[in-house]
């Protein structure tokens, strides 16, 4: 668990949770809980991916993947106890009896529940796997067309990159409609995230991402430079950027650090 | 997830869970989706633990196990949606904005997680596969003593038997005495059901037991019957019975429907 936690790593969800606090004005320190939460779930969702049973991949965040150094079954074990400390986590901190704290983790809970779930993140990725792995009967999966890879991202990243700002303004003690706001940028957050991600996978190298590049073209897997084209692919980035930004906006909030960070999703090289 | 969750099994879990609020004199609805998650949670662990990088099994509840029909990639996907979905529930579930129910709610969620994750039912699991499985430069953790196996059962199973009786009788609302005393009581059943399935798998057959008998012995894992022999195992679980009935006697409780839960875990033969 520490091993794979301790590789570092973007950040990016625990980040989105604390400017989701800080947007609606409140001490980042009651979303910092929910913050770590969401890196122990997206690093178990990467430990398991990667496994052989799974995207097979040998190299994560610059270093051999956990199975490698560990095996199968220690790994999937990390997975499993990194995924279950989250919700005790979530369930402990902050301990703060207040009633209206109280309400607001245990809505958290439900809503990181739901977003890393068969509904969300668990989901896409068995979408994800259908479509690049042959069941024990041999079948495939056909290959999703655009609106389907579209609809399987949203799930297996997006879900809980959305969750991430939004438990961050929940836990910040945000009103509905601002959280009805963060909500739609974010979920363009995660679309922006993705399309780069697929643009760096073509153009990258590995010393950069830390991850082999090239891979998910090579496994046949659609992506939106390979639907679209990269100029396309780019200008999708940017349109979701515009997006968002309109959201923020009317939520008199395009000034935040929610906003810089949704800029530099699209901007980075790795 | 509907493939094992719909096996059956003997739902221990969430019977004990019902019955600890039960024992308190409470309204068992109360404790229903406690209920549910526990089973949810048992049945996950079954899935991740009968794959092949652990415990490679190929029957479970009279049937084959989820990675034989649906490969390994889509059987780690469903048991980790399975134990997602428990703390979805949790969260959600009973829908009541008293703020002392959504206390408790949020302390068995707590309490969950512990039991489940890595000081728990997963750690126990972790040593399990230590002293089993090779790790990936070939080495095997030594063969535990009687206590370390005892430790070792205690984090695998018992955590989460523990668990469901007291968070039971935390969602139909005990006092902390009760609750201790039901707890002391729950590590007993569940030290005695481990005993019990250890005698079970030397002596049982698999139509009865759903799953495959003498396999534990077979992979060199020390059982209760290794190591102090049958007749010894035996009583050794007939004294858990009474101790824990000496805690449960202590609350008031002896005449619960807890005290006959631990009784059929004992007498049971499947």
């Amino acid at each position: 668990m520490g091993y794979s936690l301790a590789a570092g790593g973007k950040r990016l969800r625990p980040v989105l949770c604390l400017a989701g606090a800080d947007a609606v004005g409140s001490d980042r320190e009651l979303a910092l809980p929910a913050a770590c939460a969401l890196e122990l779930i997206h690093t178990y969702s990467l430990i398991h991916d990667d496994l052989p049973a799974m995207d097979n991949d040998s190299l994560r965040r610059g270093r051999p993947t956990l199975h490698v150094v560990a095996g199968d079954g220690l790994a999937i074990l990390a997975g499993d106890g990194l995924l279950t400390e989250a919700f005790a986590l979530l369930a402990r901190a902050p301990a703060i009896a207040d009633p209206g704290i109280v309400a607001r983790k245990l809505r958290v809970i439900g809503l990181i529940a739901d977003a890393a779930g068969a509904a969300g993140m668990v989901g896409g990725q068995a979408i994800d796997l259908a479509c690049t792995t042959p069941d024990p009967s041999g079948r495939l999966a056909p290959p999703l067309d655009a609106e389907g890879v579209r609809a399987m991202h949203a799930r297996k990243t997006g879900a809980l990159i959305r969750a991430s700002a939004v438990a961050g303004a929940i836990m910040g003690g945000a009103g509905e409609t601002a959280i009805g706001h963060i909500d739609s940028a974010a979920a363009e957050f995660g679309l922006a995230f993705q399309i780069v991600d697929d643009i760096l996978d073509v153009e990258g190298v590995s010393t950069l991402l830390g991850k082999t590049p090239g891979k998910d073209a090579a496994a046949g897997k659609p992506t939106y430079p390979a639907l679209y084209g990269l100029p396309a692919a780019r200008k999708m980035a940017a349109e979701c950027l515009e997006r968002a930004e309109h959201s923020l906006r009317t939520a008199g909030l395009a000034d935040s650090w929610l906003m810089e960070i949704g800029r530099w999703a699209v901007n980075r090289s790795n």
